[in-house]
């Protein structure tokens, strides 16, 4: 009689275009990245469907440069195959960019220690086509000045529980730490930079919503404050559309 | 009775991703780019179907960031108000990117002084997922000191018979001059810039495809010649695949 071998744990560096995904995290409808990298490793595997635990989810619809993620798996492949292999199987809007053997101990969610968000805007008349998935479509010129305003009114430590889309569902606390939330202009690309060491559900998009209905003009910045203040989530501040957004990188 | 209001000519820029059409040019099978633009166009004058006409054809799955085409439209109806309602009903890999009134005598096929094409290659093991329509993948680092000692004797005015998809079709003459056949690095990135008044049928991707082959270390720099002056195509040029082509910019 042979003994299983043993498994051993890998950290997945994964990059993917959410376009065609229902998000990140496995959900019983549409399919979610999640998913189809646990199916792609059982393929791979032969045997039973490993589970693959991320950084943390993303929405419907949103981009990763880099999601990072853990796995246990038996056989003990290389790294550097597992990555060849695995990316001959995925589809290629979802690529596995690096693996590593890790500690088993190395919890892909709960060693995070910060993570960063990027926001695109395309803040001209006419998007080019090959970007079009990876923008969100601003025609009215952005003040970026008054966006950087507003922005610093956000950054550091609050209470965001009115910018986040569910303030109702039972966490422990919607403060959370920013440490960076910046505005960028390139010509016609507008960037919002988001850091923090984590993030309530749909924060970002909702930082994002609020920072484009100020440069747009139709909020002043000066009512940053007042909104955060009032920790309750309400029309002012929209979520904006899940297109332009990219989990950029993870932080251990 | 009223008269038919008078025709005006328009340049139209248009920028397209290529991957989901049979090229620029209608033909009877496949969906083009030229067909989806005239079609868009009838919409919008609600009358006969106008003609577009190209400062070329793109092959199937070519891009263009900046193709040149004229049309003649009943109406009058403002550049930039055109611009915005064509692209209200494009779909959005085709974009019109500008349009302007010009003189009746404009042509763009006959009127183009010179074109630019330029050849995208990622050059490493993993293709982000945001650029994989747009890139062909060599994972094989390339040797770029080579491919430009290669396309150092290609460029000037020659006899391009060895790089022409077909050489056997009625063509007056396979002489072209190549004003311009950069090869560019940066970081993973490899990109080949051909210029020209103009080019032979696949010719750009005939000269990537001997560049490749060159920078992958399959065939000698020195060999470039030699097949020039051989005016045979055969299979030491295979022709490099489309994805990662774009018609850059035409000069009028």
């Amino acid at each position: 009689m042979s003994a299983d071998p043993p498994t051993r744990r890998y950290r997945i560096d994964v990059a993917y275009d959410g376009t065609a995904y229902a998000g990140w995290q496995i959900q019983p409808n549409g399919i979610t990245v999640q998913a189809v990298l646990e199916e792609t490793l059982a393929r791979l595997s032969g045997g039973d469907r490993p589970k693959v635990h991320g950084s943390g989810r993303t929405d419907q619809g949103v981009h990763a440069r880099r999601q990072v993620a853990h796995t246990d798996l038996r056989g003990g492949m290389a790294p550097a195959a597992l990555v060849r292999a695995v990316n001959a199987l995925l589809p290629a809007d979802i690529r596995v960019v690096k693996a590593a053997f890790v500690d088993p101990a190395f919890h892909a969610r709960r060693d995070a220690a910060a993570k960063e968000y990027r926001y695109f805007i395309w803040n001209g008349p006419v998007v080019p086509p090959f970007v079009r998935r990876y923008r969100t479509h601003i025609r009215t010129p952005l003040d970026v000045e008054a966006m950087r305003r507003a922005a610093a009114r956000l950054r550091g430590r609050h209470d965001f529980a009115a910018f986040t889309a569910n303030p109702n569902r039972k966490v422990e606390s919607t403060v959370r730490s920013l440490t960076a939330l910046e505005v960028r202009r390139h010509g016609r690309e507008v960037t919002i930079v988001a850091r923090g060491e984590g993030f309530l559900y749909k924060m970002v998009r909702s930082l994002a919503g609020w920072l484009i209905r100020v440069g747009e003009g139709a909020v002043p910045a000066s009512q940053t404050g007042e909104v955060l203040a009032s920790r309750r989530r309400t029309a002012r501040v929209p979520t904006a559309p899940p297109e332009g957004l990219f989990l950029w990188q993870v932080e251990y």
